[in-house]
């Protein structure tokens, strides 16, 4: 097919669409650039988000600008790279070509998918609202919002009534984003806050997180996972496992006939593919995850790519997981693969190689807190690594992976200025006053004296 | 009546209550904090704004976290100070209480009320959502939002249709903030956007100010509003004076009979003073300023200061306009007049100085694109000032007072990283992606074929 539509073309340029500015998208489009082709990126945001550090800008660490970039800014150095703000919503397959939410069509003689995935209610989206997830900048600072309005709450009503409900956090889902978030939070209340407050005692916040499996972080080795465990217990974090959400309602979540008091509730459980993959007609597993073949195509499709978390891909009998390693090799892997086909297509005689799709796992890393992380570690060499080491071997990784030399630098001085001042971030709280589920004291006293807490007392 | 105060309450210490966190809230507090009082802080917002700076938020220069900072954390040191994130409502003034918004009553012996000033629209509020004016770090982003995603949506029509709208920037109001933003998206456009997109030419966009005074920038000596009238010029800044915008609509303004397409439209005409100031029941001006006396007192209420935008305060005929200088003094000296009323009531003779208010002016700034200002210095020398000198020394004064190091070391770095670099922040357009106003084309080609611009062909 790809033969046909370079003949079909006569000596016009392949254009390649890519839908998604993730880290598929922007890894194969920065790779084929290089190619003498015509490159579009649709994407609905502006920017290139660098996902694994988005909880630190829910919890006030960083701002949103030190972790995205606009994705024309990335490709403002090649001119074969066009980058168009609009939304895919469905496919003229024979016809090869994209339906854009704006009516427009954009045609294509190949086509990388990379619309990657968005939280899973399974089937209740009435609880978005009530507990948000962590997929866009938007939803960071919805949870920054929220667990900081939290406090100052609680300390109004402290001043009102001489009392506040509990201070407790309930994460749903202990994977890596769950467990971060919660290290985060406690941080927060531990170590961030306690001097801002007279009347309350922000280290007396609880963090729970719920996982619905027998173990948290369940894509990691059993000792990594009990050294989760003991780091988040260190930090304070309960958790539970085995424990199945039934309802979220406003101020607590039920699982079966508990009823857990919750002041905020993060949604860290469920994930979806983009709803792209469906409408591709070919076969999806039941997150919407589209079955591709050793070359990343959907059956019958080898001018389409599906790359990144939408892309269903086994390797040793275990799917390969919805992060950034694969998602960044599957780009360059379409690119790699088109510049190929597009040889062939103009008469390279084809015996090159060509290699299936092969995942180079260096391993998986989630950090708990200001000080401990865990690390499956598989490349330059295995090992299970946690606490200081795995948290600085974290750190590393990430500042080297974010995209752009001004992101990196505004992370690390971030970081370092976090770390040694022990002061984060602006914690500043936009957007609506509102937290759903909190109750204004039925009873409380008329007039306030406005005395601060009687600053002898020790708080702790 | 202070005496009063003092006796009814006998050895009890003295309650101030301060209603707003910005510049003059702020200093109050922190000249207040030295007392053997105890202060408590209300403000909607958990943090104070620098709001100088404000417009570079909206500009995509600064993030919103650089130019803030929550007011628990400024007053972490101050054991004696409480911060309430709340919102006044009403008085009792004989009681001497505040209703706050939740329906709790705050007990006084001190009151300051410095909640600042928003836009007005002159009874138009319809076009609030049509022009958005720049008070808020919300306001910013919004306006950051607009600006970006018209340059975005007139790139996906140049894709679609061959065509676009004109790239029509207006803002009503030539004072120090229509300048400012004029100046700053003019520079957005011809220096940092022109290379990022390949259908459109940025460095086309017009910058129409809309003034409807005879003068840009009126507070200012002649000879400034003429410098500053042609260093806009010569960033490709129109503006027109004597214009009075009749009417807001959806893409384009009215200035009596003519209509000026616009494909953003920003306010920075009116100001209002907060409500705050008629819920007293004395005398204001016709924005809502309290007219006080020369201890910044309401006539009748030694025990209430009145700080800020929200006082009237007149000084050689002339109302000290409502920027951050006067507003810190004021604060300053609410503060320092509270001290002495307090020691007066506790049996000191009074016969130290009762100073009246005083301005001490040491002059106006404002910033006119990257590289020029113009500033009427009165302090420590007389001197009308224009071009790059004037910019260097706005530079130096906006960094100096902003508050917090943190702050001013974040707002140095990017300052330098944007200067060198002629590269700005992240340009991160979150939120809705309409644009109101905007018209998607009735004819375009139903076939996009995503070829950029030819690369040989210049585009300026």
């Amino acid at each position: 097919m790809a033969e046909a539509a370079a003949t079909r073309n006569g000596a016009r340029r392949n254009r390649v669409v890519i839908l998604g500015g993730g880290f598929a998208g922007i890894n194969a489009a920065i790779e084929l650039a290089k190619l003498s082709v015509d490159i579009t990126i649709v994407d609905r945001k502006n920017y290139h988000l660098f996902q694994p550090l988005l909880y630190q800008v829910a919890l006030a660490v960083l701002s949103p600008a030190d972790i995205a970039q606009p994705i024309r800014s990335l490709m403002r150095d090649h001119p074969n790279i066009d980058v168009l703000m609009d939304e895919a919503v469905g496919f003229d397959l024979p016809e090869r070509r994209v339906i854009l939410k704006t009516g427009v069509e954009l045609e294509y003689d190949y086509l990388i998918i990379a619309t990657g995935s968005t939280h899973s209610y399974f089937g209740r989206d009435d609880w978005a609202k009530l507990a948000p997830g962590l997929k866009t900048i938007e939803d960071a600072t919805e949870i920054r919002r929220r667990v900081l309005l939290a406090f100052e709450l609680a300390e109004r009503q402290m001043m009102e009534t001489g009392t506040h409900p509990p201070l407790n956090f309930v994460i749903v889902g202990g994977g890596p984003t769950g467990v971060e978030l919660a290290g985060a939070i406690s941080d927060i209340a531990k170590l961030y806050m306690s001097k801002d407050f007279r009347h309350i005692d922000p280290s007396m916040a609880q963090v729970l997180i719920l996982e619905g499996s027998p173990n948290i972080l369940s894509a990691y080795p059993p000792d990594l996972q009990r050294k989760a465990g003991e780091q988040l217990n260190k930090l304070g974090v309960t958790f539970r496992t085995n424990a199945h959400v039934s309802d979220v309602r406003p101020g607590y979540v039920m699982v079966g006939d508990e009823r857990i008091e919750a002041v905020v509730t993060l949604w860290a459980a469920g994930v979806q593919a983009s709803p792209l993959g469906k409408l591709l007609g070919v076969e999806t597993d039941r997150r919407g995850c589209v079955f591709v073949d050793s070359h990343l195509n959907p059956p019958g499709y080898p001018e389409i790519f599906i790359c990144g978390d939408l892309a269903h891909v086994e390797e040793n009998g275990r799917q390969i997981p919805g992060v950034a390693q694969p998602a960044m090799q599957m780009g360059r892997y379409a690119a790699k693969r088109i510049s190929r086909l597009i040889a062939v297509s103009f008469g390279s005689d084809g015996t090159g190689k060509d290699e299936p799709f092969h995942y180079f796992d260096k391993g998986d890393m989630a950090t708990i807190g200001r000080k401990a992380a865990v690390a499956n570690i598989q490349w330059p060499f295995k090992g299970h690594w946690s606490g200081f080491p795995a948290w600085v071997t974290w750190l590393v990784v990430h500042i080297f992976f974010l995209i752009g030399f001004r992101n990196r630098l505004a992370v690390f001085r971030q970081w370092a200025w976090t770390y040694l001042t022990f002061s984060d971030g602006a914690r500043l709280i936009t957007g609506s006053q509102e937290l759903p589920g909190w109750n204004e004291p039925e009873e409380r006293s008329p007039v306030l004296t406005a005395k601060p807490l009687d600053i002898a007392s020790p708080k702790t």
